[in-house]
């Protein structure tokens, strides 16, 4: 008996649930469900590839829809649409939308019987799960939230939206010093500034004004402005050879103070090393997967974030196993 | 409405919770019960003590009561005794007897309509959650968990168990060059030794044999002659000035790969640096206390673990909050 598994989308991420899947032997991949022309499309794992317009008539053959598209205009469409007739979960990581989302999908399960996750990956995600958990154990303190180094895609995207770059890839880089501020239990105050660095790798079109460009980069508001930026400018060649993978990370750090008077510093930090932000995400994804199909076989039905879910739901494990060698 | 919190077990751990109590707004401790006279102890809070002989006369007065005493003889039988009068949780840590214990008590608390949970703290406790989660994201790796620096309990008591030391203090520290190999994806096979060292710090008898002592401490089997262990002979001054904290730690470490072939590295870790092992220990008790409360509010029964609570059950927060500032 195995989780049938579908995917929505075949981008990065929907690439790196295809590819994951093998290492969890309780799944197995069914189909890959597409907008684009099925036929133009070869899949790494010659899985079967369906347009999307044929969904519906996979409703029996799909334990979890795994939706892989992306958080600014797919998701908040397909998470409830699909949701009146699969098992869903998708990484909707816009944060400030998450609470609307997540009403909206609660809706549609419940009507459909069927069990949705949203914003599962890692932020949202494994590191929500640790500012909980954190929190939870270390009520009086602060918990700060550090990401890179990485490539952030919404910046890499604001750099190639001006005039004159013809592409870029921009990384986030935590400051090594308000970490160690931060680990050493001195509770600081830090300012945007003092705790990302922004480094910028970009090629420009021929003709464009460099000094200008970095100019506009340096002060465009809310990306860049706020940061110290650095900003370099390399050929086409250099950026597809030195700055085409997706590494990514971060520390949830909570600073806590027990004891009668407040004077015992306890420190719990979280960190991810991640060689691929997509790979990482969909392996995460798979398992809150197997998480909601046990959900679904309880007849759980709505909407379901990582907050909710027990631990062992995650597992491919017997309990007693769990309780012999894992506790 | 706030939860009534009773504490069994007035040592480290109990004034640990009795003190960590006032960070959680939504609890407050009713009793602390003891086996000593209560006449002749003082609580660091002047909550009131009350003897165990009486503790039936608390069963509607207490909604969680915190077993604080030890894992060798008093929680195997204290833990089923009390979960049939109260929602009951402990810190059972023997990891080889924690399956048997489970049974037992939730036998127990099944035939009793009470909520149990067991073997909480930190390790079994949080490092078993992060292990459980780790595995859960990268099922292909390897886990590594690391611990201290910290004093042990169990070879301090070791040390003063031979004859001639007078008192002692034990140290175990992980070794960072084990560490940093596990850190870089590497996937190291890692002897005992190779992770941990162990330091001991001894006081002796008047006219006892150092050399014939460190001997036989370097040689105590499953306790120090597996491992590269220093001893250093100081006064009892020496000792009561410089060891008498009980400070603890280390770190889990997951060490996966994803990918086509299992090219990408993925490199997950948590850790503890805690200034009081205790305090700590104490401070996740009452988040768990909290999550048991609110599993009887909903008619549950029966033994739970770490591995079994959804993390929003953990904190004083709505789930609106949490999704609107937490996820």
């Amino acid at each position: 008996m195995s989780i049938k598994i579908g995917i929505l989308g075949y981008g990065n991420l929907g690439k790196g649930v295809e590819t994951s899947i093998k290492y969890n032997e309780d799944m197995e991949l069914v189909a890959i469900f597409t907008r684009r022309n099925p036929n133009e499309l070869k899949t790494v794992t010659n899985t079967k590839i369906v347009s999307i317009d044929e969904i519906q008539d996979w409703k029996d053959k799909i334990d979890v829809m795994i939706l892989c598209g992306g958080s600014a205009t797919d998701l908040p469409i397909q998470t409830p649409k699909y949701a009146s007739m699969f098992n869903v979960i998708d990484s909707f990581d816009t944060h400030a939308k998450i609470y609307e989302h997540y009403n909206k999908v609660d809706k549609v399960a419940k009507e459909n019987g069927k069990v949705a996750l949203i914003s599962c990956g890692w932020d949202p995600g494994a590191f929500s799960l640790n500012r909980l958990m954190a929190e939870s154990f270390l009520p009086n303190g602060n918990t700060y939230t550090f990401w890179g180094i990485g490539v952030s895609q919404g910046h890499s995207d604001a750099l190639r939206r001006i005039d004159g770059v013809k592409n870029a890839v921009q990384y986030t880089i935590p400051i090594d010093k308000a970490i160690d501020r931060v680990r050493s239990g001195e509770n600081p105050q830090l300012s945007i500034k003092e705790k990302h660095l922004r480094e910028c790798f970009v090629v420009l079109e021929e003709n464009a004004n460099a000094k200008k460009i970095e100019n506009e980069i340096k002060n465009m508001p809310n990306y860049f402005a706020d940061y110290d930026t650095i900003v370099h400018f390399i050929t086409e060649a250099e950026l597809k050879q030195n700055h085409s993978k997706m590494p990514h990370g971060g520390f949830v750090i909570r600073s806590g103070k027990t004891g009668v008077d407040e004077e015992t510093n306890q420190i719990i930090e979280y960190s991810l090393k991640l060689e691929s932000n997509p790979e990482f995400t969909a392996s995460v994804l798979l398992a809150y997967a197997r998480a909601i199909y046990k959900l679904a076989e309880k007849n759980e039905t709505g909407c379901k974030t990582v907050l909710d879910i027990p631990p062992s739901f995650l597992i491919n494990k017997t309990y007693e196993d769990l309780l012999k060698n894992m506790l």
